[in-house]
């Protein structure tokens, strides 16, 4: 779905928030795992059940107060090939819930290959006459280290299919200035800004009615003042913001990658939701959701 | 497995050719999908089937002139989870016949979630007391752009596990430069450079028995100015040189990414093989073997 969608959706709610799920198997409660243990045996089937369950269980407890939600694809594909199914499924779920689901794979290749990574995630594939939608998700992140070639592919997918695609320009760990931060010959940019302004200059054609690009970027919460030069610069760039909470970005800090509007971010919490309860103790849903509702009160303020 | 045992597996076939498995279903012949899809209908289970019986039939074609194999996995994950398990067989299938496997998947991202790719690819998940190897590749490919927290979860797993990972820096697709060519201030480096003086240094410590680090690089044969310039720089760096034959490289262009011993590199191709009973007519097994010799006679005439 466009981004212009993603908006509505968070207008809806009056919450800026996606929630990441991670499933790593240190944040799931161990009860989960034991009883699909007990069923099935240790081993990846078990984990990919626990997984899936999990998951879902948390899009019940936080789909009436989230818009979005980011499975980090990593965590499912360390089950193997039932751990992407368990991906898939979870994928469906909270889209049948409403949810907007963005994809966290980051993605990044060139030409067919791009395209098989964009047919995969956002578009179909033909197997003689049918065309099958594999995993069929709103948005997926994608790296565009490659160049122009690598985003392209997933920008002709986004616009036949109305999905849309996140790609990384200033990304919220530690070290993410080793290379991004890195002054370009010539000028007073950063290679960051570079991306930035590739990305944008790929997808201007493409707006959708709210005045969105199909390529949104991925801008940490960490770097402040880094997120609001770029908001300054990409003006119809869709960010979605990385490192709020766990990794130390306040609600302050994430408020810069609005727009005047008050619109044009979404805030990404997955540790500081899913494993909630680990602080708080209680059961898990009800951990997450009400770090969820301080994450959205916290927004409210600094943001609208 | 390290680059040493890569070496090892090219030295006994004088051959630094990677197979790059690519199962874009127009390079797979008609009938191998008809076949199955006979048996289960049109959808991804029938393709996935017959990519893994075009896949393994390469195999076996040429497992006895070439040292290794890179399965593409954009090709399987647009197969969603039926099409992962194929791949994941396919590896195996890869290993048990003695070839290096090199998963060409660009992953790349931080901390636990790199982690969580590198326990996916390289080495093992714990479910409850049982560890399980999900894919168990001998290297991955990486992407660097964020920085070294995105690579050293990859250098734990490999030297804990006795795998390696090769980074994107100098890739081979026309729009590389983009990016990865852009003057730094103050220096008189690229981009790329950069990354691969990175790469480098993060992995200094862990040199195995042939002196290779155990990141690599992906250095494109479609630029042998800047291979020669790297070959020179990374002295303990094993390349991974796509862009030979359809992308435009030739023998003469890939010869700089060896090193003086006339080791240190192994060269990709994907359709000048797989694709080649297009062009010549035949099996396809044929086609591609024959392809392969005449890589090979090319290969060992500009590089040995």
């Amino acid at each position: 779905m466009s981004f212009a969608r993603l908006q509505m959706k968070i207008d809806e709610v009056r919450n800026p928030t996606v929630l990441g799920l991670d499933p790593d198997l240190e944040h799931i409660p161990k009860e989960i795992l034991e009883k699909y243990v007990h069923q099935h045996g240790e081993g990846l089937e078990a984990a990919a059940l626990a997984v899936y369950d999990w998951g879902t269980a948390l899009i019940d407890a936080l789909c009436d107060i989230v818009p979005a939600v980011k499975p980090q694809s990593a965590f499912y594909e360390q089950l193997g090939s039932i751990g992407v199914m368990a991906l898939k499924r979870t994928c469906d779920y909270a889209r049948a819930k409403g949810l907007y689901v963005i994809l966290d794979a980051k993605r990044g290749d060139i030409g067919s290959t791009a395209a098989a990574y964009s047919s995969a995630y956002l578009g179909a594939v033909k197997v003689g006459n049918l065309s099958v939608a594999p995993f069929d998700v709103d948005a997926l992140t994608v790296n565009a280290y490659l160049g122009s070639d690598g985003i392209k592919p997933f920008i002709e997918t986004a616009v036949q299919f109305d999905k849309a695609v996140f790609a990384l320009v200033k990304t919220s760990n530690p070290s993410a200035g080793e290379l991004q931060d890195k002054l370009v010959k010539g000028t007073d940019e950063r290679f960051y800004s570079l991306v930035g302004d590739l990305i944008a200059d790929i997808s201007k054609e493409y707006l959708d009615e709210a005045g969105f690009s199909r390529v949104g970027a991925v801008v940490g919460a960490t770097y402040p003042e880094e997120a609001a030069f770029l908001r300054a610069r990409l003006k119809n760039t869709f960010f979605l913001v990385p490192g709020y909470g766990a990794q130390g970005g306040t609600a302050e800090d994430v408020a810069v990658a609005f727009n005047e509007e008050r619109k044009g971010a979404i805030v990404n919490s997955s540790r500081g939701i899913i494993a909630a309860w680990k602080k708080r103790g209680g059961s898990y849903t009800e951990a997450a959701r009400d770090a969820a509702f301080e994450m959205r009160s916290e927004l409210r303020k600094a943001v609208y």
